[in-house]
């Protein structure tokens, strides 16, 4: 659920409006996912800049006229993004110019450095690469140091409209570096929002707990964004451009807090297993995992944060039986009694982890992902994990639904929260 | 590089098009990209339906009837997501029931569906749940077995409106076991592609390759699409409802396959891993792996694919060097002297997960994913990997580059590349 608009119903007039109109057929054949716009539209409220629009078209002029026809119609900021490669399908400049009635013209600056980019990687310049140094008459021109397509600004009659280019890598240093800054010198205010993560609450039920306050606020206001069992509420503020909203939203972070307690386990987007790593390294705990059905995306996720080398030692991805007994020290009678998806293995296997790895936690998951191996006493989506610590072990039982990737996710989810609530109880 | 609007041309009156609508806020604050658009548009063409643009809107009535008359006005199939949950600001189904003059009904199965749905969960069913089951007056419903919002199809005027929830994993069962077969009945064309991965290769290289067989055609078109060291070829031919693109296709994707050899890891969209899980299932090859700075990663990529437990047996994440020696069996002197980055280590590990599983094959990764832990000597992006067999052991030495989630990725894929081509040369 969101309350987005409600800052804005104050006066448009204020608020500077953008649209980030994306070109390319490969988003429209869905070979790739437009993150182009989620980037840009993530980083525009920093500058007091709301976006309101979304478009993709492909690589087709008369629709791509007609689209950016539209944005310049309803938007102050026209972000673009991609077709400017060297080829005759890129032709997002070359309409801009037509719709503009400005000539392109070619800088000398862009030609070389281009000419530059290919010298460097030993590679020959073929003749096509010259229309990328080609812009609009009278625009800004937005250097690009990770590719051969510069992008540009241009101002007309109050509008803005930024051209990039479509590789990310290449888009975003460009947009940090120039869009931002160029951005930020025209807009009067700012947006400044905190984001309170939530786990172990529905979102239905997150929002009932904060009728009032959703209904009571306009500035700042909250909305809630929910996926796969976790929710996160944004508190937004509006603010001038030399103030702060830390004021406006402090009170009613607080708040939620207060009325959520240790279900809010960040309140600086960080995610749980940034968390869990955080508070490992700030309690200096150790820690090491035995995985079967997550199949070490526990431990990929763990691992994915720098610098976690100093407080994980190691996990035992054990699919097999023979695996859980060698490594953890399974009992064979236990395997045998209760199967490998029991909490008495779930036990074992943490114990057993904590065991040879010597730190000072051990935590387990054995359960079935699917699609197959199911059955109707242990059914696709029941789990056991385990947390081993010095005064004994935790166990908790997991009923969970859906496909193989989501009751693998869900699983992490659940772990890392079961290993965050244990550590914040633990002395540092 | 794509070709991309070539088949279209030769009569857009013969081809449905489609345009694929998202509504909701987190997509224009950056919180989400817009993937539900990725996936639908990925689809449609198997059903002969090109999808022509995409738009996103914030849960804003006035925008959203704006953007709706708008894809009214020039698409033929208007696929909408989101905007379904129980909240006020979920409005979706209110403005297309508003803009085509219907009135919104009670539905009561799925207003049985949604309280079946809570107690089944031991959840209580909030009041305003029951929105989730008014539909405009006369559509088709769409079972949400996943979620409390069901869809929805309304033709009007010879177009067709789909609406469907925005959870991803709600609306791709109700994409794909309502909405396909609905649009497939439609629609006279089929598109049928093919896609050819490509690792190891460049783009602009495959592109250089390329250039004579993608200049010279129409149907079937040929565009290619790069990411992180991978390179997809997809080829896509249009053809009659109940014809066949194959031949105009296999040639093509011959032809390229011969001028890449094996470099070509798959020509049914497979991912590298599937691949590999493939070829261990064929070839009834069991694997163990030893991971050091994947962390896990690598096992978590292949049991993510289900029926892999038949293969893998197990995988050790030792990140400490006291791991690497206690569960691999790496000897001091070798950390000592060369590092636990080295040739010899990646030797030892892999060797040792071989020796302790019991597999036919032994795989281990060492290396620096950086941002820290890099020297003069041993950079970040440095990695070694080996691959042990019956027969001996392979290593390889990795110069990557990027940020730590680049170069984890990145040697993952030199990872499962080495051991596809290894399994092509075993016997089975």
């Amino acid at each position: 659920m969101t309350r987005p608009d409600r800052y804005r119903s104050t006066g448009d007039g204020e608020h500077m409006k953008a649209e980030v109109l994306a070109v390319g057929t490969e988003l429209l054949m869905g070979q790739i996912a437009n993150t182009n716009a989620q980037y840009i539209s993530s980083r525009l409220p920093d500058v007091g800049i709301g976006v309101y629009f979304h478009d993709v078209v492909g690589d087709n002029p008369e629709r791509l006229k007609q689209s950016f026809l539209l944005a310049m119609s309803r938007s102050d900021v026209i972000i673009l993004t991609g077709g400017l490669g060297p080829t005759q399908d890129d032709i997002t400049k070359e309409i801009v110019s037509e719709v503009l009635g400005r000539r392109l013209l070619l800088d000398r600056e862009s030609l070389d450095r281009i000419e530059e980019f290919f010298r460097r990687r030993n590679r020959m310049m073929t003749q096509n690469n010259i229309k990328q140094a080609y812009f609009p008459e009278g625009c800004t021109i937005i250097r690009n140091d990770n590719g051969t397509a510069p992008g540009c600004i241009i101002e007309e009659n109050g509008k803005t409209i930024v051209i990039l280019p479509g590789p990310p890598s290449e888009m975003k240093p460009m947009f940090e570096e120039t869009v931002m800054p160029y951005l930020a010198a025209k807009s009067e205010y700012r947006l400044e929002s905190v984001y309170l993560r939530v786990f172990g609450i529905g979102e239905s039920s997150v929002e009932d707990a904060l009728l009032d306050l959703i209904d009571g606020q306009t500035n700042p206001t909250i909305a809630t964004y929910a996926k796969d069992g976790e929710v996160t509420l944004r508190i937004t503020a509006r603010h001038p451009k030399n103030g702060s909203g830390t004021d406006l939203i402090r009170p009613v972070a607080d708040e939620i807090k207060r009325r959520f307690g240790d279900a809010v386990y960040s309140d600086d987007d960080r995610s749980l297993e940034e968390v869990v790593a955080g508070l490992l390294m700030e309690k200096k705990k150790t820690i090491s995992l035995a995985e079967s059905c997550t199949g070490g995306l526990l431990a990929a996720r763990l691992t994915d944060i720098p610098g976690i080398s100093s407080v994980f030692d190691r996990a035992a991805v054990t699919y097999s039986n023979r695996a859980k007994m060698e490594e953890l020290g399974v009992r064979k009678e236990t395997l045998e009694r209760y199967g490998a998806v029991s909490e008495q293995t779930a036990k074992e296997m943490a114990l057993g982890i904590r065991k040879v790895s010597g730190t000072d936690l051990g935590v387990s998951v054995t359960g079935i992902a699917g699609p197959g191996g199911g059955t109707a006493d242990k059914p696709v989506g029941l789990v056991y994990t385990a947390l081993a610590h010095k005064d004994g072990v935790i166990v908790k039982r997991l009923d969970l639904w859906g496909d193989r990737a989501k009751i693998r996710n869900m699983t992490c989810l659940h772990v890392f929260d079961m290993i965050r609530r244990c550590l914040i109880s633990m002395e540092g």
